[in-house]
C-alpha cells in the first residue's frame, strides 16, 4: 500500500492511502497520523490494508491526489539517521575536498544522525543562503518497526515497513569546517525532504529483495535529466545491514528513518562514471557532478543551487508509472 | 512549575505536575503528554500553572510523586542536540586522546544531533556492554518552543520552555573510532538520561539568568561524591546562543532538547581541577577525571563504569531540596 500525509492545519497532517497509480487518497480515520499507524503496525495494518484495497478498487469516498497538498509522510520523525551506503559517492566527495578515505569505509558503515523535528515535504522550498553552497542528494529511505538494541541482520529485514525517496539536502559550503569539528554535519544538514508517499515493500514487487531496490533514481536539475543510476548497483551496505548497525548500542523507536545515503554508480570502467549529458548515468548530487567535470576538463561547471532552481527526484517502476511520486522543490533565498 | 511523565502503558506516558518539593503529582488529563503541551504551550501552559498551583497548595486528588515510576519527561523527542558549552571539558577529554583543539571552539559552539527516540528515565538501567568504556556526562538541558530558522539569540532565550537534568551515556572506547570517520558520534552516544522533572525557569529563581543556570551539579559514583561544578562558571556559550547557534539552517521545533554538554570547572589555578577526594570540585564524567589523574600521578586509577556501578546525578537549591529530583541509573550487562 502507498501512504500520504496531507497538509490538515496540525503539526503531523492527515494520514491517507493513496492509490496504486497515485491519483486518488482515501482518509483512514480515526487513524491519524502515521506515526500512530507504526505505533501499533500489527494491529494497524491490515485495516489500512482494507482502506487501500478500496482506494484501488474504487472512486467511492475518494479525494483527488495531490502532491502539493503533501507534507513529508512524517512530518517530524523521532529519528533521522543517514548513511552513506554508496561508498562510491563517498570516495568521489572527498576527493572534491581533498581529504583522504580511508579504506575501512568499504566495510564499516557511515551513517550520520540527522535532524528530524522538521521535515519537508515533497514540493516545500528548500530554504537557504546561497553562499552556504546548497545542493541535494537524491536517496531511498526506508521506516522502521521497533528494532532492539543488538539486533541481528535479519531482525532489521523484518522490521522494515516502509520505502520512500529523500532529497538530503547538503550545505557544501559549510561542511568541511562542521566536520573539522568532529561533531558531525550539524548546520550543514539542514531539513531533508520525502517523496509524497511512503510505500510498503510489497509494492515494490521484483524490484525489493528484502536489502536493495533495483530500478533507477531520475533527478532532474531545472527540468534537465541530472542523473538516473540504479539504486541497487554499487550499494555497498543494504538497508538491513545499516539498521543494525544503527541499533548496535542503542534500539531503535518505530518509526525511525534509515537513509541510504546519495545513490551513486560507477562507470562501466569502473570509474566515476560521465554525466547524463555525455551519456552516463549521472550523479545523485551536484558535488559529484563538478568532481567529474574537474577530472575531465580540470574545472568545474556546474554551480550549486540558485534561488529559482528546481530540483526533481522521483522513480518509475518497469511499468512506466511513478512509485513514490516526485519531490519537486524549488529554492528560496532565505531571508537573513 | 514541574512537569513530570509517568510511566502509563505508553509509549508518551501520562503527563503530571508535580508538587515544589517533589512528594506529590496530579494528573492533567486530557493534557496527555508533555509534547502536546509544547505544541501548544501558550494555550495550555496556563491550565498547567492551574493545577501547579493545586499541587502545591492542596493534597486532594494528588498522588505521591515516585521518581521510580517516571519515564523522561520527553520519552522520545523529536530532536536531542547536545553541545560541548563547558570547553574546558573539550579540552581535558580532547588532551586525553592525544587530540589537538582548535582556537575555534572557544568561539565557535560544537553541537552534535543525538538520537532522540528512545531517551532513558531518570531510574532506567544503562545498558551496555563494559568493553565500551561507558561513561557518564552530568549535564544540564533545555527545552525550547518553535525557533525560526535564523533566530537571534533574544528569539531563542524567549523559546527556552523547561530546564532539567541529563546524564549523556558515552561510550568512550566507540568514540575515537567513530570520530575518525567524521560523521559524529553515532555508536558511542546510546540513549541519554533525563531528571525526573522538568521545570520551568521561573521556578528557578536568581539561580536562572535567562542564559545560564547557576548551581552545583551534584554527581556520585557508588554513593561517594564525584562531582560539585557549577553549572555557571565556565560554560563559554549560554543556552540562548546554543539555540541560535542550532537554528541557523534549519527551524527547531517545539519539544526540542538542547544539552550544555557535561558541566566543567577550571580549578582556582586555571587548571584542570582536582578530583572531590582531593578537595576539589571533582568532574561530571570518569573520562575528565582519568585525564587529572594521568596529570597528576602519570596513570589513570577510576575505570569506566562496570555492571552493577551506580550513577545519581542531582541538584539542590540554595534551600537545600533537590529541584530536578536524582538521575540515579545503575549498569547492566547489555546480552550479545
Amino acid at each position: 500500500m502507498k501512504l500520504a500525509t496531507l497538509r490538515a492545519g496540525s503539526r503531523d497532517g492527515q494520514l491517507v492511502v493513496v492509490s496504486r497509480d497515485l491519483t486518488r487518497s482515501l482518509s483512514v480515520m480515526p487513524i491519524a497520523t502515521l506515526q500512530s499507524a507504526l505505533d501499533e503496525w500489527d494491529t494497524i495494518a491490515p485495516t489500512l490494508r482494507v482502506f487501500s484495497d478500496r482506494v484501488n478498487e474504487s472512486e467511492k469516498g475518494t479525494l483527488p491526489f495531490d502532491p502539493q497538498a503533501c507534507l513529508a509522510p512524517l512530518p517530524r520523525a523521532y529519528q533521522w539517521a543517514d548513511a552513506s551506503a554508496y561508498v562510491n559517492h563517498v570516495a568521489l566527495v572527498r576527493q572534491a575536498r581533498g581529504v583522504e578515505m580511508p579504506e575501512s569505509f568499504w566495510t564499516d558503515p557511515l551513517l550520520y544522525q540527522g535532524g528530524s523535528d522538521s521535515l519537508l515535504g515533497p514540493c516545500a522550498p528548500i530554504r537557504g543562503d546561497e553562499s552556504w553552497g546548497i545542493d541535494f542528494e537524491a536517496e531511498i529511505a526506508v521506516v522502521t518497526g521497533d528494532v532492539p538494541m543488538g539486533a541481528s541482520v535479519e531482525q532489521a529485514r523484518k522490521a522494515i515497513r516502509l520505502v520512500m525517496l529523500v532529497n538530503d539536502v547538503s550545505l557544501r559550503h559549510l561542511i568541511p569546517g562542521e566536520l573539522a569539528k568532529g561533531f558531525g554535519f550539524f548546520q550543514s544538514k539542514p531539513s531533508s525532504a520525502f517523496s509524497p508517499v511512503a510505500v510498503t515493500p510489497d509494492e515494490l514487487g521484483d524490484a525489493w529483495d528484502g536489502g536493495r531496490l533495483h530500478l533507477p533514481l531520475l533527478s532532474t536539475l531545472n527540468g534537465k535529466p541530472f542523473g538516473k543510476p540504479d539504486t541497487g548497483v554499487d550499494m555497498t551496505f543494504d538497508f538491513p545491514t545499516l539498521i543494525a548497525h544503527a541499533a548496535k548500542t542503542r534500539p531503535l523507536a518505530a518509526g525511525t528513518i534509515i537513509g541510504s545515503g546519495t545513490v551513486s554508480n560507477r562507470g562501466a570502467d569502473g570509474g566515476p562514471g560521465r554525466p547524463v549529458g555525455e551519456g552516463g548515468l549521472g550523479y545523485s548530487c551536484i558535488a559529484e557532478q563538478r568532481v567529474v567535470e574537474a577530472i575531465l576538463s580540470g574545472a568545474t561547471k556546474t554551480p550549486f543551487l540558485k534561488a529559482g532552481d528546481r530540483v526533481r527526484i522521483e522513480m518509475l517502476g518497469a511499468d512506466g508509472q511513478s512509485i513514490f511520486g516526485a519531490i519537486d522543490q524549488a529554492v528560496e533565498a532565505a531571508s537573513r
